[in-house]
């Protein structure tokens, strides 16, 4: 059994990794920290966990994380940073589910994120956490970078395209709706059912922490400079990412249908749809699934590529748990075999 | 492995069957019939299956039917009383989701479904399928039928006290509020997004099928004559039922948490929370249990029992799986242990 | 025209007041207060007054709204007590959404409250702003305690049957369901759409606020000790409250639906439906209007009365305009003659 | 007064102009024609019209919709052509809010609608009702054509531009999110709220009947060939259209949001944002307005246009109000004030 400990579980990447581990054959819930609530048991927080998960929270200490072998951080951005050196050192391996080892340049970090980088000598280190990319990697990482929510679900998108270098990589667009957990379980008025409900808009249009982030993963897998715009929406949900990708094809004569079948045949966790499909963000709640369907809409020279993931699954701890299988050398489907509940 | 048929598949039971028998540990999906869907692929109609289950609809064959060990009828009501007598005959074990067997009488039946019963005779026969008050008998059932959603969470909530006769059974008010799941997956005006979102109603008032069902399953165990008045409520949510119920306490002495609590002590899907509790349906979204709290409001000689389950789980497809464990003497628990979707 | 002010309009019922009066034909609106917002344009806030409204928040100053003919108060509990006297002392007219006069009970009121009231003096001489109980005495009045949004509805369902004797007060029941918008507009996690949306719970089931402004209101009307059990819920919706009453019949030979077609024949605002109908929620969506249907359950010796408003409008910021057409001898139904918004 | 008749009311177009007309000082109801549901008062079927509208249901009947100054079609595609000819001669006036009259060209109509247009001598005359382009001729004409939701706000968004020639015409993208009421009240499985709540995807992205349309409009202030990428999608709320449109710019140097402003500039309901605005759906929900922003994400050589309007309102009902008061001389606002329900 793999000893797991989760740093700052009360928000719903935390919620949601006690879920899917709490269930998983080779894992043990060792300890989960939060200041705030030490002492607080996790199920009077999370009642779905009642009768299921008996641990409670306890203040962050260096013992107890570093006797995990694997330690998933659940914090906002910039809490890892100071934590993951010691811990690394100490022989535990890490997930971060937060920003701070996605962006491999420390002053885009910066730039982005608005705080200096604490340790930039491990960002060359860290891996990438997505699976259809840096599965060998993975293997023998000890520090994972999972990916953003938005950038799970663009990249997955583009990714055969700009691999075969059908697309103009200069002339990308990533039109994406999220439902409001992505915007986390903190009180703010803005994501109050009354304010968002009913409602659609777009948000951060000038620039979003995910662009940079999206850019430099299409850029290692394009080759070639990126231009992107990339356009957030807020929509009246709970879970669900739904991009709307469109590119200008270099080539119109390409089987892009095949394209995709075949970049990601042996994927356990990606379904490429028939072509002209309208996948619905409600076909992977809670699953860890990305679905994706490709249009040409009147023939012409746009490809339109629609991905739908669970932004708390396949965008957060899900993808966070098929890293940690990969790690340790399990099943990499192992805990994750949960189908979407529909309706 | 267990050989499992479901008739009528294209509903809500029957996607949320599907959903919970594809990872049954002990269960082998042999067929899944819909006369109307005949020929299409599941999974073509319940995205949320794709690459899990590939079955395809069949028209509803005797022979397929009668080669399974187990028989789930998620149907219109007056459907699986046509069928269910032939396959007893052929030693299939049958659970019926619907309404033909839930009421032990059939002028009863008949004045609350509007046909006749066509196989009286095995209503007598036919276990009511709520394993905290018959588990005995279902294990020995060749015949379960699955109690409805409404009567799931209302009975629950009201047995142990019933069963004390802690409470004036004349004076008994159940108002329930459910989500729009419960009207099922036909096409409705009444059920549109844009007709019941954003709004709640009463309907039914003057009276609902599943109150003869309840008031029947309340004087089995309460022993006398049953007064109750059930009023249900469409709730602009998709799965979820909150059961608020009042009764007049006979004792105002009896500590009602205690006796919670022991009746339910060793129940594997029935959580009795703290007094003074508040469960949310959201705690019980896809995961099989129901969840109780105990109220008395002001101390005064009202006891407000709040019952939550998931319609679809603990109130249909869940249920009738932890019925089909018992009889085939598997863990209770078998393919039952998801934890509910939080957020 | 009526100048009119508002102290403290950052909230829900201060943005429908500033919906209300932008288009009512006798206001001019002179001044809102803010103080954490001074300086802003409302319509920054509430973008749907873009166009419409030109104030700006203000810091509240007793200059300008003593130059007011009538000031609304749409503060936090325990705000209006501390202004409302100076003002009445300059002359002007006080309509308070808030609770602070709505008890006539000083040692209650600071029981519910936790604070001790500081003008205890003026609680007798405080209206009770609910027009169908007191509309003498709102054309007189200088100082009106516009009511909860639950005790509007409560109210209005309960009254004709207590006014007649017709039901045991001792034995009431109201089980009330509401939108999250009467939570306010304040940042709280439990508000938030990722966690009220798809769910239903009830909560303060112990002792709401608006209790002891129920039973005050019907022991009035009633002229009888009130025995009330209140149960509210928060309901997966932004507006709207359903409130289902129910008492037992002292008399089961009354015509219910007579008494209650003509307590309200004459009422602009109060909307008797045929007997037997379910009122939903949606029908009065933006409205001022309470709509009432009765049943009697299998003809039992309980009658069921379904009272719905919304919360923001009949149950606050409608009402309180309604009151001030009455205080100042306008026509009542005066700029409240929006249609509800369907769908 | 004008006497007003409607054909086709039970819809949600129907519905939204009933609510609009009855309380609109210039109108009298006349006739509301419906088929099916003759001799239903229409408060039955839209309880929000309870006490507001009198009016029955009634067969379409020649004589009474002749004595009409102006007849709305709120019906299917196809039906307002076969009635239209004959009110055209006896001197009515005729808004048709379905898509018989919008398209220029019959042969394209035939495609996109697959039947024969019955009057294709008519399409010439018919005004296309944006009033922001066709003001003038719609102060003269007998046949309006009400633009659909999608081309409202898809063509305000992009019509500045296109007449300044400020961005390639050929390389538009239009990705455009609608609440449900979109659909229409008809019973159909796939807006039921158990289907389409909680989710979002894209649909008809082969093409959408609203392409053609939008093309069209866009093609005539333009004067050029349009190339148009189209993605609708169907987000999990009633009311609203949040189009997010993309189109690269010819001229970098340009003052976008001063064009935007001095285009808008006398337009009563159309409101320019600040530029890097985010205009929400709900600042427009029940009212007849168009709110848009303009971006230039990252400064780079793509211009993104956020408009947003209630597709029932300035998208139907609305703007056919509007028509009729140009058509008739009134004040442009005339019955259109209400302030858009917000929360």
């Amino acid at each position: 059994m793999i000893k797991a400990g989760i740093v700052g579980g009360t928000g719903y990447t935390g919620v949601e990794l006690l879920r899917l581990l709490a269930v998983h054959p080779e894992v043990e819930l060792a300890v989960i920290t939060s200041r705030s609530e030490a002492g607080k048991a996790v199920a009077d927080m999370f009642p779905n966990l009642r009768g299921r998960v008996s641990l409670q929270f306890s203040a962050p200490d260096r013992e107890s994380l570093q006797a995990c072998d694997v330690v998933f951080f659940a914090t906002p951005n910039g809490t890892a940073m100071g934590m993951v050196p010691e811990l690394l050192e100490a022989g535990v391996r890490v997930i971060d589910l937060a920003a701070d080892f996605r962006l491999k340049d420390p002053v885009e970090w910066e730039q982005w994120y608005g705080i200096p980088h604490t340790c930039p000598e491990l960002l060359a280190e860290a891996v990438y956490g997505l699976p259809e990319v840096n599965r060998g990697a993975l293997r023998e990482a000890r520090l994972v970078a999972c990916p953003g929510c938005y950038p799970t679900a663009v990249q997955l998108g583009f990714l055969p395209l700009l691999e075969q270098g059908l697309v103009d990589a200069e002339r990308l667009i990533a039109d994406v709706k999220s439902g409001v957990s992505g915007a986390g379980r903190k009180a703010a008025t803005g994501t109050l059912l009354a304010e968002c409900s009913e409602s659609m808009k777009a948000y951060a249009v000038p620039g979003h922490r995910h662009l940079p982030e999206i850019r430099q993963g299409l850029r290692l897998v394009g080759g070639s400079a990126i231009g992107l715009v990339f356009v957030p929406h807020l929509a009246p949900m709970i879970r669900g990412i739904h991009a709307t990708l469109y590119a200008p094809l270099n080539d119109t004569e390409a089987d892009l249908q095949a394209v995709f079948e075949q970049r990601f045949a042996a994927e356990p966790f990606v379904d490429v749809m028939p072509f002209g499909s309208h996948p619905e963000t409600r076909s992977v709640k809670g699953a860890n699934v990305c679905r994706i369907a490709l249009h040409r809409p009147q023939n012409g020279d746009t490809v339109v590529i629609l991905s739908v993931i669970d932004n708390l699954v396949k965008g957060a701890a899900g993808q966070a748990v098929q890293n940690m299988n990969l790690m340790f050398g399990l099943e990499e489907t192992s805990g994750l075999g949960a189908i979407a509940l529909l309706p």
